[in-house]
């Protein structure tokens, strides 16, 4: 828990002169003023959580973090749970929506064994195990994890992003595998930001009415029977989590005290923007939504935390597919302020009344 | 006309063997059916127009057309008419958001002056000359341009597709730059739609509240003086369009009959849409559109076409910044459907009940 007190004490506030230099700058340039929208002001914060005004996103990489639950043998899934292992070899063969995408925007993939349920046992240089537990305990029984897991799960993603740094890490894209995770990420999101149960809990990759009806159960019970304590987010996650989700949390905690925007994916990385957010109530500042969910549930995270995503390309696949896209608006808005001419240098005319 | 005619004749339906191979390829890949919701549509939207059921766009290309406006010298814009040639120089020197935001998704940039008020004489090899006259009339006193201009606008644009066709195109984004060109474009979405003028006038490049009347009420008196043909689309190009709005159309019609993927911008690049769409009413399968500009009008083009926007960041820059943007997630797209691996190559489980 001291490593993650530490970190949290790490984290410092957004750079303000950054972003002054980086708004004076982007007013210059040859466009009228505030003509690219949300770019702008994405540039300008990207300047003030790394510090420099025209920041550049030479490495960017995605972590994908995998673990098993508990809860997934009891009908909350369209999937059988040895889906999350065989979708890790898919990963570390490079043939997933992940690596796909991850390719095309130019990023580099970390996949993660934080607590899959078997041992991965082809492994490729992307691979790197934190393996917790195999796989968590049902949370309709109790809680998912001990609160020295809870901990360790966090401890691992701070590692596992400051051994990213040492290689390179510009900014960092956040993604998730795990058969039946959305169980436990509606029970986190109703939970902490107080919506119904129903209102937050959804079909995951493809329940029938039933399966719903079900889960929402399995949602209630899990926090009749667990009843986290509200001030404690490392009971909260122990009680109601995932190592994946917990590892999620460790990966944004650890971006925003070395200062890498942290690109968050769906609902269930949503769900560790939670229980991370309250650890450090500064982290929404280094935090970046990349899309909006199909999952109910995903709309509730965001504006709690009160971020607005930059896509709704109704996807629900998770990996971090849609931080990979959102990733690639990011350079984007960088890249503008980095690239582009201004009136001066161009010799453009600007705006007559100024 | 008998080209225009010709190519129009030419353009085809939907590949639906493609869209069906597309689609059954879709739902084999690794991940719920629907879960990358709009990258899944849109992938068999580029199979049929291509009839390739994996589609590669390996060759990206941005035509940006230029023209001058007669009405600008009316106080319909924030910035001074010359500013059309001086950004024209920016795109030909590489310093503008459009070549900045073509760099980042592997697009080369055509910019064509199909009507600058000043002949371009720093030329360099992305520069084409189209050019039907130096500016438009003002279409607050009467028509835009000849019939026979009209003709020339639209058959530029397909000579311009046709070229890059020969180099290598396998999708085009289409944008625009035109001081006071919101005018024209408000003029031709009110006319076409049956819009009321205020519901499709906006502040362009910034206007104050007297800019945005003294505009609505030009746009009005346009659509009093000129009294297009409603069954005529080059009628009403020629009485309230612009040269670039011409050369855009024509870019789209040829795009359609080449099988080429035409990813539309913002309010400009859609008025010149709705011109095409007249021609052709096929031409609407073609496009592809790539965001919702800030610009009021842009909404209501959209709706009459029947195009969904890609994205929604709150720009209204034009160039072609945003289809640049839109590009490449239509690429993303495809590369999903060519590059993922299927629940048989990666010997992953699918849904337990199929």
């Amino acid at each position: 828990m001291d490593k993650i007190r530490e970190l949290i004490g790490k984290t410092g506030v957004l750079d303000s002169a950054a972003m002054d230099a980086a708004r004076v700058r982007q007013n210059r340039l040859t466009k009228p003023q505030g003509s690219l929208g949300i770019l702008e002001s994405l540039s300008m914060k990207v300047a003030g959580i790394t510090g420099n005004p025209t920041p550049e996103l030479k490495h960017r990489v995605i972590i994908t973090m995998a673990g098993d639950h508990g809860i997934a043998t009891e009908g909350v899934s369209a999937y059988p749970r040895e889906v999350t292992a065989q979708m890790v070899y898919n990963f570390l063969n490079g043939g997933a929506a992940i690596n796909v995408l991850a390719r095309h925007v130019g990023a580099r993939v970390v996949v993660v064994d934080m607590g899959v349920a078997e041992d991965i046992k082809v492994k490729t240089g992307i691979f790197v195990n934190k393996k917790i537990g195999y796989g968590t305990a049902s949370i309709s029984k109790g809680g998912a994890m001990s609160y020295e897991y809870a901990i360790r799960s966090i401890e691992a993603g701070i590692e596992v992003l400051e051994d990213e740094l040492v290689k390179g890490l510009d900014i960092v894209g956040i993604g998730d595998m795990g058969i039946g995770n959305t169980t436990p990420s509606s029970a986190i999101t109703a939970f902490v930001t107080g919506k119904p149960v129903e209102e937050v809990t959804g079909r995951g990759t493809g329940l029938d009415d039933t399966g719903l009806k079900r889960k929402i159960e399995l949602v209630k019970r899990a926090l009749a029977v667990n009843k986290p304590d509200r001030n404690d987010a490392i009971d909260i996650l122990a009680k109601l989590g995932g190592f994946e989700i917990g590892g999620m949390a460790g990966v944004m905690l650890a971006a925003a005290a070395h200062r890498v925007p942290a690109v968050i994916d769906g609902f269930i990385s949503g769900a560790a923007a939670l229980i991370a957010c309250e650890l450090n109530p500064r982290l929404k500042d280094y935090l970046i939504a990349s899309h909006m969910s199909v999952e109910s549930g995903h709309q509730a995270i965001l504006d709690y935390i009160g971020l607005t995503p930059l896509l709704d390309l109704k996807m629900r696949l998770g990996e971090g597919t849609g931080a990979a896209l959102g990733i690639s608006i990011v350079d984007a808005s960088c890249k503008i302020l980095r690239e582009m001419a201004t009136f001066e240098e161009a010799g453009v005319s600007d705006r007559e009344e100024r």
